[in-house]
């Protein structure tokens, strides 16, 4: 399994359709609970005052990783910047 | 409680003394150790190919994370930069 | 309590609507005076010569912070960083 | 009177003489507190996990500003930057 | 007196009506020389190559300079950067 | 298996022990030619004019490319940069 | 011949036809797959996450690439980061 | 005279009529060959890859500079950038 | 005549023998006044709070200025940014 | 041929012995001017005001380039920062 640290910072167009907005955000929502319950995206913070977050996943590899990101409905509104994590010599887990 | 996502990038001088040095990064892996222990550093990562860490810290307050780093006894060492977490709305835990 | 010193730099689009901008700005001006009065936003600048503000919030945590800020009515048109905050060894308050 | 928001972070060197160091830190105290009391430096914030603060300054002018900023015993060691400040449109007090 | 140096960037949007965009660079040109008799700005010059100046303000106080700046007609179309200045030790005036 | 680009560059210190230096950089280049044999390295470029490497790693994990990293006899001396690769639609291998 | 390592950065505006983009997207994969079957692209990789790729030209000229790199269908929706390489000292091929 | 070594980016936006884009482009290099042909612009690169040159100017000042610059039909989609050159003490011509 | 707006940082090193140091301050300002009174240097300011100042030259040519700055006694310790100025439009002067 | 745009920044430590420093500078000068008198090195200039200089290259290939630029007397005292370039179309040379 390979372990990446996330940071999706997300900018909706101020012209988008709120309709399409609110669908999307929607979308967004239920895809990412999907995936914390399968246990390949376990973590997920929100960046205080910012619409922003950091996120762990845990996945396969970076080829389901891309895959996973891309499949993000609000990924044409996101800058996204992925960081590859090996385990700490000190983690006690 | 307070969460906190924080990034420590290590510069060790190339010219400090070896045992200090091996001395200074053994207390800093017991230190690190007891505050996860402790749940107050309950997750740490290695940012692959960089004498680097990202870690999430669980305590009271900026006061006492403020306490915690200052104490790293790697921390004169240390570039350290904190980010606040809030809770996001589609986490599911 | 916790204490965040907050930047937050104004961008609002030059096509939107002049009612819409001035409603918005009002309604930003109150929201921010009733923060104030409550004690939670107890300082606000100007920084000489942009449309930005340097603030401090004393809040019960980042969550409340998170909650304050996404609700302000200018937040879609704003850049916003936060700094956690500790007490100072020299503070004499 | 003149508002100025201080950014300062220190770096002392490493190899700096242990004596001179501690004292350095405790003559930076002393000044900081003395201004303090004077009501010229009403403000100081550690930012949590950085050997670095955020003040705010009540002085006659930049001049003035100055020569406190140049007289810090950690001068030598510090980087600072400083911002003027207005007084905010939406600002109670 | 305060004394300030300003940098400003000009971004005219490339669809702005071309009679506002004359009409507001002509306002822009009469508030500047109006300032420059008054003695408030004493020094402007031009970027080589950048729609873009370096200015000299000698006002009042902050909030002055701030109440000017905003006033610019081209103000909603600028970045800019303020710096305060203080004499320097080597000045002989 | 992992993909990963790597880029390398080297800061040895000016007043390194010749021999000691001459030493590292050897052993730095026996252990490079190792990896690339065994297929980890495939790739490694010079960035022309700098003493500075663009590679490509083919490992099992993050894990092991930390490793191989961390055991880079120049490792001290390297500022490193890893991205993870994902293999891209257009590709006709 | 000259070796080019080219990172480019996709941003296709929101607002583009879906047609133009799909037609667009669809002639910038035929025409690398055609220049990889001519060998002048011999590599290309997805950063993971990113509507970005890294790639590797074998070409005659900087004159060659970059004609190549205009003609890209793509080309006005990107940005392209062009870095020469030599032949590394340790490279066993 | 004075020489300048200029960078100029073009950024020209999606939806120019193509009409006015070809015209403009068209404009600028006539431009462009006369002021090669008077000897004030005596070299122009492009950068490989990109939509942008590195140009040097040969002129009476950088007020004669910055009119040419004013004056290019692309100016409005340009950032420029203009280094002064001085002679180099190692320059044998 | 040409004029130049030139940024100076100064970073003296911290183990410079303090007679060389005050050597060298009293040389520069020696220098500096000296070209004040030519008109060379017209305007000197300090930038509050730092060890940097801003400045106009008005001299014949980047050469001279070149050969100027390459002078200042505190010339190794000073990071040094030049830009070329032009009238301004809107200059009453 | 291959035509390279190079910028030098220079940064030789202050405590470098005196005539080692004369020597590396003067060898330096000679192997540039020897450069320049077979054609290699067709322009430099010095950027006004910086210990850096901005020069073309015309070589057969970047690994000639970086051979030379590796030997230069003070490779391990600069920064080096290569562009490759092409033709521009509206060349008329």
């Amino acid at each position: 399994m390979a372990l990446f640290h996330v940071r999706m910072d997300v900018h909706i167009p101020a012209d988008l359709d709120p309709q399409v907005r609110a669908d999307t955000v929607a979308r967004e929502k239920a895809y990412s609970q999907q995936l914390q319950r399968e246990g390949k995206w376990p973590e997920i913070w929100r960046i205080a005052g910012k619409y922003s977050n950091i996120s762990i996943f845990d996945v396969e590899s970076a080829d389901e990783l891309n895959e996973i990101l891309f499949a993000l409905p609000l990924f044409p509104f996101m800058d996204i910047e992925v960081t590859a994590l090996a385990k700490h010599g000190s983690d006690i887990k």
